[in-house]
């Protein structure tokens, strides 16, 4: 077992280096994951455009990249021995368990939540990690390291899907055709959507939709979406006016759930929501979506092999954080043990 | 009984007059109702001193008054007879009954919903009304014509309290003390609520609330209710200010319910709404409420006669809906019998 | 359009004649429906065999069949004559609207309910019947007369998977392979069921509903299915040790739904319910479940036409009664209009 | 601080001793709390009669009582020192934290929970315990140590209310007028209950019932219960006739929790429960309850100091373990620390 190892670090806005630093110190309910393979988030590279996200400001070095798998290499004192060697799926947060949101199952709400990637917490641009042990979900040999690594996004899916209410024969709208987008139009499709809109302003990404989840694409510059009287309505774009207009699509007793980081502030339709009883809310991550996430990947519900677009050494991760002005670009993905 | 009655029409925007027409001829599944009490609603208000409400406009006369109470006097071919002479609150909307929301439970949202005094449908202003027989819902004789009359608003409270999930323990704050806010506080202490706080800008309703529903009030131009962590906000002010700050004040996994009429559009803190995982509609009426509010009535867990300041014949109809501008003034009846 | 028409009745337990009888007279907001096809159901055989069912006896010749589709010939009052000629799944009962049952969304439990083929209501082997227009729900072209009659049954799985929480990833455990058995196996994976296991003596049954539906055929006598903690159970058997083992299989806060009609009381492992905080309960009929059901059949999400046995004229009707006891059979149809 | 302290043990079946052993360790996260009062439940007493309660079999000396009270006077090195001092009722139990059931916020039913009083683990008759500092909830001075000691009992009124969804206005049956069927009854009117019925064959315990939350008291031997139509049956009895009696009291779509011990099995009446689509479960202690108990007893909705009948020092732990045979007695507390 090495006692050192690489990280890719974020200075400061747009410096990022490579280090050496020493491998995490296991406490007793933790396992040591040896990272196989990072996707690139939107959120990484807003840190490393911005360095920040609203109040989280990278004051200092840090390693960027949430999503992710590798393989158990070592255990702690706690947990069963037999985790060494184990293919994992890293869901990267850590609640404290004892407080009211967590112990009444909303452990995304735990205000003492720590989560990869947002100062001051590190990430896993990097060849180790320790996580509680059943934050580390086994995946069978089926789910490719990259597919596993993508558990992540896809548990965003999960979660707005869920607090959607998206159930068989629903009609769904999504605004946006991004990873997100794209990934939220699959998932809605395995929770049984019958129709899946998507609109987006990128031909490409259009097109790419349609062979992955979405039913019908619509240009919002062209197509007006008010009428459709969909059951559900999910922003996956943070764009203001694609949610205006996503609410007005939305039928009586609907729901709305807004995915998308945008403005703190929107203008919204309120009196459409009071007349029409809509319910509105948005996800703050997500808990208990690993095993269904692999459940659906290993099913091939879902294909997300499929939005990987990009390959990344270590050395190169700020390569990977400027590929989303790629043409054609949907997702990157770190290998930091190649 | 009589073939012809007085009436109270809107003729258009500030202009109302006593009218002569024929007493409603019953469908075979109404009754008739001799009118005892009408509560003055908002809307009825805006309806006299604007001439319209969003897309309801006043183009023909048009008879005011949706919140009443009264006495069967005649009954359709359906009916049991024995309902004649029954004292009833009227539920005052007639859904068809058919619809995907109507067998949903939902017969508020019924797209094809005639509502009383809701153009071009007529109210109560008047000596008789027919109302499908179900709707028409017997009271006991504890409860007054004028708390009858204002089981409707205190539907509104009942049917706010119930989307919002108020329940025993539950930590709520209402925007506006007016005769809505106060009813909502009520009905949430009936719901269980532990404390119930209601901000208003007018020391009068502040005091008011305090001793009908509320445990603690507040001036928003001094105390912030930011950090309350309240589990339900529900604003009855329809002040977008009020609702921001609201939203502010609620703890993750909260909910948010918008009664208060305001503006089309409001600047929503959808990023706190996101983050805390915060559920936001509004209500447009109810459905099912009338059985409890009777019982809150009856059981004197509500007491809606305390909100009474003002009582009007039919002839003053007028002066009803002027009597807003009183100081002190809650709610004004209209006795159409007397 | 004639006056008379051909009508199938059981006069008394085990005896059934064709005689004429005039067509219906339709009430304003009937559709009258020329019968196309009627699936035989577990129920119409028992009348015929017992000249009842608990409480409800055949004490009047009664007209059997509850589960059709046909074609709109005529129209009441007031219908939209534009619907003469649509092809139509009924749906075979009709509540009374206006109880709290009814407005609660809850039609199914409507105490006033008249159901088709239910002493005294008459049911469908006869060439015309008359229906509520909204219960009679147009159906488009991919859909077989066969399986239009299905979507009753088929409304009986639905009703079980939603009452019982079916949802992406559910395991779900069935006891009995007989035609409910099988569409509930169908309707599980359509909602998304992981696992779908069943369990029949009847080595016929269980090879069947592999094919169509289950994931795992179990035979009872030999495999225990103690240990599976299902996430739901439901029981299509009617068999009092099936549904003991049934309970014993669902997982702490997991649910079950007892679809098959057995004895009136059955010992039940109450202290395993309340260890594991099971939730139980039945069905009765269903709510609001044929747009679902034309959904999947239309998008062959659910296949009914396969389940299709046996096929008789209207003179045959008593043969399709006793045409359970073939090997092999499923479902029997009769064509009343052939 | 002393390191031995007095306990009274349970050697086995009737036999009961105080005996010496070391004050427990605290782990990091732990609190040591000097016991005040611990109520006597019938699970104790069970204990005591037979040496065993189903699988749990008394096979080595064992602490019985896990309804209690106290003052922390230690703290875990994890702990804020603050904390010594405080007033405190114990929620009796340690789940894992991690496991499905944990993280889904149904903990009670966490497979590998740790009970007090519930063989190999010891409770509180004793001076002193160990609980986790979250499981150690603060009260204010005005609630007493023994009603703090039967918030313990509250908490499984408190989580069949919930569970049964007793709301503002239900009809709610109990059966058993023992000290959980009185808590049941006071509960469910906090929780809004309009009319509670409460059956016990005791005169005594129905003429006390009446006064301490039942509206009506029912002899099961005179009166029957069928015909009822309450929202909620919740059985406090364990006694199958009561069961059974109460299931045929619920309307359409009620709901029945079982909360009393009795057989294994019991013979349900099942086509009631699938006819009116009735949900029937039970309780398995409880989960989230203290701070809404804490707040009932607080405020005086729910008054538990009427409960006690008897009050015991540790060295009289066997009478108190006997006191249920006397007349009138409702609920022995043991002082271990007087």
């Amino acid at each position: 077992m090495p006692t050192q190892m690489k990280a890719s670090f974020l200075n400061k806005q747009s410096e990022v280096a490579v280090v050496m630093l020493p491998v995490p110190v296991l406490e007793a309910d933790q396992v040591l994951v040896r990272v196989a393979a990072v996707g690139v988030c939107g959120s990484d590279v807003h840190y490393y455009q911005h360095g920040r996200i609203g109040p989280y400001v990278v004051n200092h070095p840090l390693i960027l990249g949430h999503e992710l798998s590798g393989r158990i290499t070592a255990v702690g004192s706690a947990v069963d021995s037999a985790r060494v060697g184990q293919r994992v799926a890293v869901e990267p947060q850590r609640p404290c368990r004892v407080c009211e949101q967590c112990k009444a199952g909303r452990y995304n709400l735990c205000p003492d939540i720590e989560f990869f990637a947002t100062p001051p917490i590190d990430g896993a641009f990097c060849e180790y990690v320790a996580i509680q042990s059943d934050f580390a979900h086994s995946i069978p040999d089926s789910i490719s390291d990259e597919a596993a690594a993508l558990i992540e996004p896809l548990s965003v899916g999960i979660w707005a899907c869920k607090r959607a209410g998206v159930a068989l024969g629903s009609r769904v709208l999504i605004a946006g055709a991004g990873p997100i987008g794209v990934i939220v139009a699959q998932t809605a499709k395995a929770f049984g959507a019958s129709t899946v809109y998507i609109t987006d302003v990128s031909d490409d990404r259009r097109a790419f939709a349609l062979g992955h989840g979405a039913d019908v694409a619509l240009d919002p510059r062209v197509d007006s979406v008010e009428g459709l009287e969909v059951d559900v309505f999910i922003d996956a774009s943070g764009v203001a006016a694609a949610v205006q207009a996503g609410i007005k699509a939305v039928r009586p007793a609907g729901r709305v759930i807004l995915v998308g980081m945008g403005n703190d502030t929107v203008e919204l339709p309120v009196s459409w929501i009071q007349n029409r009883e809509i319910w509105l809310s948005g996800v703050f991550r997500y808990a208990n979506t690993w095993p269904l996430g692999i459940e659906l990947v290993g099913s091939g519900k879902v294909d997300l092999d499929v939005l990987v677009t990009g390959r990344y050494g270590l050395e190169q991760a700020e390569e990977a954080l400027n590929s989303g002005k790629l043409s054609g670009e949907m997702k990157a993905i770190v290998y930091p043990g190649r």
